[in-house]
């Protein structure tokens, strides 16, 4: 059945008062610390929630049972009077709620779900409990004056601490548990009354009863101060940057671009797909620019059709960074960027007629309009299989998406040099697709 | 491990003998008889094959060497000397290598995979036999004179036999057998001489140990004297027709005449790729007689069009018969489509550039050519889900894919009326185009 996650949410988190009164509540690039992690865990298998809250329960309570409604889930708070002590006492708080194996998080840890589950994929012996050991010594992104250090060996933990100095790696707040976390944590309570975490967890080590799965290069951050508050948006919009389809334009000017626009657009109630038509908009006062005549008219276009690109990533940046992507979103936005590029060549051609009616420039602007579609519908278009071919042959061979086209356009306007650059479109287009054609009939 | 088959091609097949000198080597449309029967089990996923060959049995067995390398399969050939007796002596020659379950079929009886794919999807029993019988008693395709008669009762075979009047189904020729159907076949030679299949049939009917899988409406004909040839020939490309995807234009117009070109075109050696290329290149010269000018041009290049539309369907229709069809083949048909339409569109737009260079005019042909591009994009670039939504909300929809809209084309060639035409297309295209994009937000 499903798994059940648990989240401690119940500090004050004073070092982030200035963002928020309630620090599960802060939103970081447009959505709350909290919902983060809960969707986080989503992601990764998790299908219901316990949340651990004290510190402005009342607040936090509220909102997430809106939480809950909105994402059709199941929340149950339990609420910890005792939020001021140690973190133990309120994983105990679920102890009569949590029977079988449970994931265990923080609600003030940000994490990509991979490392969720890496741990779910493991298989968890009775009285056993496992944590995702980050072993990066060297990773930017932890604060080395507060973090909780851990020493493994042979895959399971031998001592954890924040004063170690002997150590291999580090806590991300990530927990497989049985119930013997319970169990570890009243024995250490009741032996010299420590009621951390980390005490419980070194008592289970004790008896090697807590693995490490380690990772290396999983992002996971711990949103404990300012300073931490600032690196963890930085990662999260640094995320965006490596996405692999990426042309050469789109990643060296146009989505360093977008990213910055995206990361004060998720604080508006925009959606992704207003972005897309807004953009599919200014292409189109582009278009009509260039239909106008003359170089003042055209420039602008090209600055506006640049301008269109480069922001033409942050629909996508939203909706990863708000958890709104949908297949209509993706789907709905190369319908417009198709019509935008046909609408632009077609400008241009209309731009270069009205100097001088030639059948040869209106035959480039065709093929120009006709090749780009052909790029974007080859690439469509074909199964799996195609696409394997079409890779595999491609090699470093050209890249000649969106990006680099509305770069020539933009080019091609700045300089009034429109008509070699719809030859250029027109060539490298329709041979990009003669090409695919070729490879992909290698079969 | 794979599925073996063992098939029956000793018998001399005199009644057919105008048509060849060896009945399994007789191509009905382009390919002979028992390499469909291999070709069809393959695709129900049979793996290993064994055919009893007799009757000018050098010849078959040449022929099978050849297709064994050409499919890449293991075909091995076992002789009988009997041929002339009852086919129950050829399925005994397999009684030392075949012990597993496998398939039995005839050489002459072409049938559509999903039949044996409804037999080995049931588990056999040892010591069981099963039968593909045909519950369709008024299937057209069937010559009474002829078939093998089968009472079926319960899911078990009563009785089976040719002369019978109390019957509910007909033998397929399609069987799973175990190793038991070799016993019943010595039993029954053993007691009184009878050395038919038929025979050994009955003789396990009477344990209850054959198995009848009902079929009401799969294909297959037993391809036994000229008529039959022809009822074969017919049915094989009447399947061609209920191609789902097809357009009103193609159903009712293209279909039918492309079909009659493909029963011509399956005898010769040409490949679907050549037809596809073909076909484009006519789209070209229409396109350029367009660009000539004057209504001879106009219409002969109308008429050329519509010609290369009608014969459209000729490249997958060959494929299927001749079980030439490719992921590539499909894709590349798909791309050279999307170039003749635009093509097309742009030789009537130049047309009419001709007679009065008009910015409407170049308006309206670059919204044809964009909107039937896009008609194309929004309906192969959806993943699954758009697809599923669109259709639902389609219903009795309009149907505007290649078909009309070259039909259309040829319409206004013939009429003189390009403009008209030009604006149509425009104008539905792009509406049918917003219409998806608005079913598909509808999540």
């Amino acid at each position: 059945m499903g798994l059940k996650c648990l989240i401690i949410a119940a500090g004050q988190g004073s070092r982030l008062q200035q963002r928020g009164d309630s620090k599960p509540l802060i939103p970081i690039l447009g959505i709350p610390l909290i919902e983060r992690v809960i969707r986080s865990a989503m992601e990764a298998g998790a299908e219901e929630f316990y949340v651990v809250i004290g510190w402005q329960s009342n607040l936090v309570r509220d909102f997430l049972e809106r939480l809950a409604k909105r994402l059709a889930i199941q929340i149950t708070p339990l609420v910890n009077e005792d939020w001021e002590k140690e973190n133990g006492l309120s994983v105990l708080k679920a102890r009569d709620v949590l029977q079988e194996p449970f994931l265990l998080l923080m609600a003030d840890h940000l994490f990509d779900p991979e490392l969720v589950r890496s741990l779910t994929t493991h298989s968890l012996p009775d009285e056993e409990v496992a944590l995702v050991v980050d072993s990066d010594i060297h990773n930017p992104l932890i604060d080395m004056d507060d973090v909780t250090r851990v020493k493994v060996k042979n895959g399971k933990i031998c001592d954890i601490g924040k004063e170690m100095t002997d150590f291999n790696g580090f806590d991300t707040g990530i927990f497989l548990c049985s119930s013997a976390i319970f169990e570890a944590l009243e024995q250490n309570r009741e032996k010299d009354g420590d009621t951390t975490l980390s005490g419980a967890i070194r008592v289970l080590a004790e008896d090697g009863r807590a693995k490490a799965i380690s990772s290396s290069n999983g992002f996971w951050i711990d949103v404990d101060d300012p300073a931490a508050f600032k690196r963890a948006e930085k990662a999260l919009l640094d995320r965006l940057r490596d996405k692999l389809t990426d042309g050469p334009v789109s990643r060296y000017l146009n989505r360093p671009i977008s990213v910055m626009f995206s990361r004060h657009l998720v604080k508006l109630d925009i959606t992704p797909n207003q972005i897309s038509l807004f953009l599919f908009l200014c292409s189109l006062v582009a278009t009509g620019l260039f239909m106008m005549g003359g170089y003042i008219f055209l420039l602008i276009g090209g600055v506006l059709a640049q301008f269109a690109s480069i922001v033409d990533g942050c629909d996508g940046e939203v909706a990863r960074l708000k958890y709104q992507g949908s297949d209509f979103g993706g789907w709905f936005d190369a319908v417009l960027d198709r019509y935008a590029d046909a609408f632009l060549l077609f400008g241009l051609t209309w731009h270069l007629l009205a100097r001088e009616a030639n059948g040869w420039v209106l035959f480039t602007g065709f093929m120009a309009i006709i090749g780009s579609f052909m790029l974007s519908y080859t690439a469509d278009k074909y199964d799996n299989l195609m696409r394997k071919r079409i890779r595999a042959g491609s090699g470093a061979g050209l890249r000649m998406g969106r990006d680099v086209r509305v770069f020539l356009i933009f080019l091609g306007a700045a300089t009034n040099m429109v008509l070699p650059v719809l030859v250029i479109i027109a060539v490298v287009m329709n041979v990009e697709v003669v090409r695919r054609v070729r490879i992909a009939s290698v079969g």
